[in-house]
């Protein structure tokens, strides 16, 4: 693609060239599958797991330094009255992140995974959506490389999460903006909004969608119209674990907003990520299903802070530890079927 | 209940007058979650968790010694050519497990649980179910004390799991017997019969209720007609557990057996007990639908060996280190709703 010098050019670039599944890696976990000690399939979806570990880090199945990276942000649209909550929680519960006491916390410690928190510039909310567009291109570039770097450090296993006072309306305007429908379709409750809330809730995202109508054909344009600094960090986030083969589990509503932006650009930007949950925000099943996504677990959360994706986690380690550590019939000298 | 010396007749009396949840234990929970630093209702089933944990060990939600309790038994009803295995497998896979070899011991690994194994008189199958009852009262019943004995080493959440080849043949006859419906309704593959090993299969399930049919309205005289010892123990180790204040994971098909001859002698019976997932074999979920059961997990599994429960004892843990380990708002310096 030729480029223009614009700071979208490169991503646009990544985007039309991602880099395929390692089909040697997934073919040595289908010839030792049949070999473990069960039933064919009798793993069922962990199997599938076991595969797509493969297939996405190039190696046998392990997961040996799980990480959830949070993004944090704020969004100027929090104006509207949007959230049950005010705007000062996002930088609040960052601090309850670094001191151990969020839900976050408590899943990484239970699955023993790593935990980074970044903070974007919070205290410069991003435009009112319903006014302006939430960044301009630089800055979301700018985010979205921050994103990039973000997952560097190392980790074999990325779940996405966020956390931003006002983000569940600003996914629900990406939804609308991306799949059409009504403003009433693709927004929920978010922290608990309803009543009035909710219709200002509501009206944010038909004026917001309205405004920005004419831009949004271009999936980056979207992001930076109509989301904020957290979702493009994220939406950077899984396309430098695509490239540095590492696979992703998506959280909830918000996460999977970003993640819808990298699948419009390209059918295939989410074929190394699997989504952790299905929340209980309305519209997530709905945006699930324009993703082709099957969640691992519906358990009826709807907290952000990637925990759904945490809990998901300890499900694809799992997955791993089966496959790599289960003794063949031949090694455990039991007889297979007659 | 007048005894009357019968083997049967302490459970039939405990069955009758099982203690309840810990009212106290619960409002301490509904007190606290409120003031964590996240919505209300925001962990959606982890939340329900807590509470369940509370009302059933009577303390708040910890999991500090997770067991997984695996049941072996042997059946006679193999003669008539049910399973795709041969019977050895059954004391192959108990010799898996004491090496570590099977897919339940990497579950353990990941999700840090332990893991007791039994073996109950493999080398003595029990009676072809066809033919004759599986067991006779005393050796039911102390099959059934057996199990209740097996949880005293002490833990605070049981996964109970089972391996027997040809056992979910026992079960499909057990629910039939229980609920009714067609052989060919509660018969599945099982480690993979189909064809003419799955027409056996319905066959046997069949003459063997119709054989059993005056018998079968007295739930224990049902386990030890149609049931077999590691179904025996599992049921003897969840009624322990609601004795001893231990909360119960259900596992799969054939533990899922065990249990409903509890719920048929008493509907509370399996109140401190959740169900970890929804296996692949067919059956399961309708049998979990007669027991007002809604699985944690859906993951197309259909092992046995306590995998499915052991896969859904990671979320109990976190949902318990969530409810204890949060910070309130307080604590944080959150803001709370607006």
């Amino acid at each position: 693609m030729a480029t223009t010098g614009l700071p979208f050019d490169d991503f646009r670039e990544l985007l039309a060239n991602l880099p395929g599944p390692d089909e040697a890696a997934v073919n040595a976990v289908r010839e030792r599958d049949p070999k473990l000690t069960k039933p064919p399939g009798a793993l069922g979806r962990l199997e599938d797991i076991a595969e797509w570990l493969a297939a996405w880090t190039g190696r046998p199945p392990a997961v040996t330094r799980p990480l959830v990276a949070v993004f944090a942000g704020n969004h100027g649209v929090t104006n509207q009255g949007v959230s049950t909550f005010p705007p000062e929680v996002t930088a609040q519960m960052v601090s309850n992140f670094a001191a151990g006491g969020a839900a976050i916390n408590q899943i990484c410690i239970a699955h023993d995974l790593g935990l980074k928190v970044f903070d974007l510039a919070l205290e410069i909310p991003t435009g009112d959506i319903t006014r302006e567009a939430a960044l301009d291109e630089r800055a979301c570039a700018a985010t979205m490389a921050f994103g990039m770097e973000s997952i560097a450090g190392g980790t074999d296993l990325l779940c996405i999460g966020e956390m931003g006072i006002g983000n569940t309306t600003i996914a629900a305007a990406m939804f609308h903006g991306l799949y059409g429908g009504t403003a009433e379709e693709w927004v929920g409750p978010g922290t608990g909004a309803k009543g009035e809330a909710l219709m200002r809730k509501i009206a944010a995202v038909e004026t917001a969608v309205a405004l920005h109508k004419p831009h949004l054909g271009d999936p980056l344009e979207l992001l930076r119209r109509l989301g904020g600094r957290e979702i493009a960090a994220m939406a950077g986030a899984v396309l430098a674990a695509r490239v540095e083969k590492v696979p992703v589990i998506i959280d909830g509503y918000v996460a999977t907003a970003a993640a819808a932006v990298l699948h419009a650009a390209n059918p295939r930007a989410l074929d190394h990520c699997i989504v952790g949950h299905v929340s209980a925000e309305p519209g997530h099943i709905k945006a699930l299903e324009k993703l082709g996504k099957t969640p691992l677990l519906a358990l009826g959360m709807r907290l952000g802070e990637g925990t759904g994706a945490a809990m998901a986690a300890g499900i694809v380690k799992a997955a791993a530890q089966c496959h790599s550590g289960m003794a063949t019939f031949d090694q455990a000298g039991v007889s297979d079927k007659e």
